[in-house]
């Protein structure tokens, strides 16, 4: 068994998540790869020597944060020609080309997914689906926290003041959110994303931002009555043979597919004449989900991505399973129609969820939508009901995919 | 300059868009890879020789479709250790193992970004942002047309029989639709996708399909009354230990990252515990867009993708920018107000879309979302209307963004 060995600097959210994760995908990792990832040593505040660590690794992992000491420990890495995976944007958005230089100087990769976006994947699809495509504009939803706050204000008609408090209490917004409020982190983050799609060196304080602070509720109103969606926007674009960075609060006309996206998420439009769009989200920065995209970037780092899918394993394949299902049916209007299709529904263990009726001459409309059910059951069921004396026609179903994770 | 030669295997839609993209991207391709690439040879019905191609290539890229004579030359040219970059869903989604095993057997790599959802890199974000990840489950819509058509369908309330007729005049749909519409094509790309993030050697025969010529305007006006959203969906999911796969019309709920993928677009939301979801979407296939994902993969074979940036090069930032805008004014209550307002807009070019007005007792608030016009045009604009005497407190301004490539 060969092992690769990864140094962790940071042991905050991020790191811990990292750890778990890295302890509970070593035999998936391991399986991929040929080589088992080892921790070779955990620099914090309080413990750890960077210089023994590094001599440990074959890569390391920084989650510290802040721009130093991480920009040194990144250069110092790099310079001794060992990997380095960051989720750091303050460094990469302010000493970016010194760090690029160094990863080229020191012939070692340098990889970034977990600095812009949470874990969506837009370092990925810009510098390899991307590869050699002409990017014309980039549009990104890419602070959770002030997405939240907009998405609040919008669903409830709170004050920013109210949302805000609302975003701390669910942990979206920290007790000091001035760099998610204001901009900045925003701005750092198209920073980062400017400099891969059109290769210019644009740094964080060449990125003018404003904020969500002064958003009233008036002016989510108002937008309402305008067909438009409230945003914080970050956009790169080329613009008279330069380009223009920048992040301000937009509204979005409701076919903008960044329009839709709500709460605590991250979004990316990336536009090119090729490809028309293509729009990529998920949810803003969590501990697991940045920790999960440092983790790709790890193992993109221990061998080359493969094209191939793994070799095939013996997987069963299930038929019946659990899905909720809309139910139409025609039905004469005579009492007790809704008691006897209940009925016969209850006896197979399905649960309705909402049922609407409505009255058309001598017929009538029973819709209803289940709770989800194993299928064979609700088909019985479905079976039952049309031989039912007072249906109309064959019994229409189509099934309905609740919430993600619900 | 050390060339990188492609075999093309068809000339069609999305040949002829490849060959295109190719030529005018070579340079730009050069210079991120150090290879130039050159067309090695075009096979079509009626000219080039499979043998003397393959033979003059580095690379094939498959873009004929169908099962044979596709899966064949595929077989070939993994065999002679020549990498292969195809669109193919049907080789794909019937003859995959064997495919793979010839490409591990052949040390050669198979790419086929393009054999599943347009330019939604899917297959990339399945193998290397979520390499060892434990994918749960995965929801598409990867069959443009139907989404088309059932788009068409809610938005105007027109039958089936309608939308078909007019997917088929905007060429969304072809002359014979019936794998679109029937699911079979949604169950291919499905099978594709199961097999990688499940590592199950799904084919596209076990795979339970529906489609959507049964679904009637009743059933989408229903839905709406009950805040769904229907969409024929691809599912793969983990189950009891084995795995589901299926296609199938299903009513997604208003939240559902799926639910506002409208028009002839395609996405794909992928599960899993650690990351919660990643939703990708972007246009459906059109030829441009399959070549282009094309393109991304053959760019992938011709080096590992590079972990770092381009060197920078020298690019003008620009400052001053066209936008739309929307802008709040509070005034006083009296006639004139919005022509004065009107005039200073006028003077500096700014063009009004849409007015809202509104009175508040003696106050008034006016409302108005300008066409794209230069920045510091605007706020000249406004610079001088905050100068007015019936302003009632500073004029508010926020930026408009309009849809994508409008």
């Amino acid at each position: 068994m060969t092992s690769f060995r990864v140094g962790l600097l940071g042991h905050g959210t991020v790191g811990g998540a990292f750890h778990e994760l890295l302890d509970g995908r070593a035999d998936a990792i391991e399986a991929a790869t040929g080589l088992r990832p080892e921790l070779a040593g955990i620099l914090t505040r309080s413990r750890g020597d960077f210089d023994d660590i590094l001599e440990r690794s074959d890569l390391i992992v920084e989650v510290m944060g802040g721009t130093e000491p991480a920009r040194d420990y990144i250069l110092r890495a790099l310079s001794a020609g060992k990997h380095v995976v960051t989720a750091n944007k303050q460094v990469l958005s302010q000493y970016g080309e010194e760090v690029y230089a160094a990863a080229r100087e020191g012939g070692a990769q340098l990889r970034f997914e977990a600095s812009v976006g949470g874990v969506v994947p837009v370092i990925r699809v810009i510098n390899e689906t991307l590869a050699a495509a002409h990017v014309e504009r980039v549009h990104g939803i890419v602070n959770g926290t002030t997405n939240f706050i907009l998405s609040e204000m919008t669903r409830t008609g709170e004050t920013y003041a109210a949302a805000l408090a609302q975003a701390q209490e669910l942990g979206y917004a920290e007790a000091d959110p001035s760099e998610d409020v204001n901009g900045t982190d925003a701005a750092a983050k198209m920073a980062i994303i400017a400099r891969l799609a059109f290769n210019a060196p644009v740094t964080l304080d060449q990125v003018p931002h404003q904020g969500i602070e002064h958003i009233t509720v008036d002016d989510i109103e108002y937008a309402k009555e305008l067909g438009l969606s409230l945003k914080l926007v970050g956009s790169a674009e080329r613009v008279n043979g330069g380009i223009s960075v920048r992040v301000y609060p937009a509204f979005l006309y409701g076919e903008h597919p960044l329009a839709s996206v709500n709460g605590a998420f991250n979004a990316v439009t990336i536009e090119s004449p090729a490809i028309t769009e293509i729009t990529l989200s998920g949810p803003g920065a969590g501990g697991s989900q940045t920790a999960s995209a440092v983790l790709g970037d790890v193992i993109s780092a221990m061998i080359p991505p493969p094209s191939l899918p793994a070799p095939a394993e013996d997987v069963e394949l299930v038929t019946d399973v659990e899905s909720a299902f809309y139910l139409h049916l025609e039905v004469e209007d005579r009492p007790g129609v809704l008691a006897q299709v209940a009925e016969l529904l209850g006896l197979q263990g399905v649960s309705v969820k909402s049922v609407v009726q409505r009255g058309l001459g001598d017929n009538a409309r029973l819709v209803m939508v289940m709770h989800p059910v194993l299928e064979s059951k609700f088909l019985a069921a479905v079976e039952l009901i049309g031989g039912l004396d007072f249906m109309r026609s064959e019994p229409r179903i189509i099934r309905v995919i609740e919430e993600v994770f619900d």
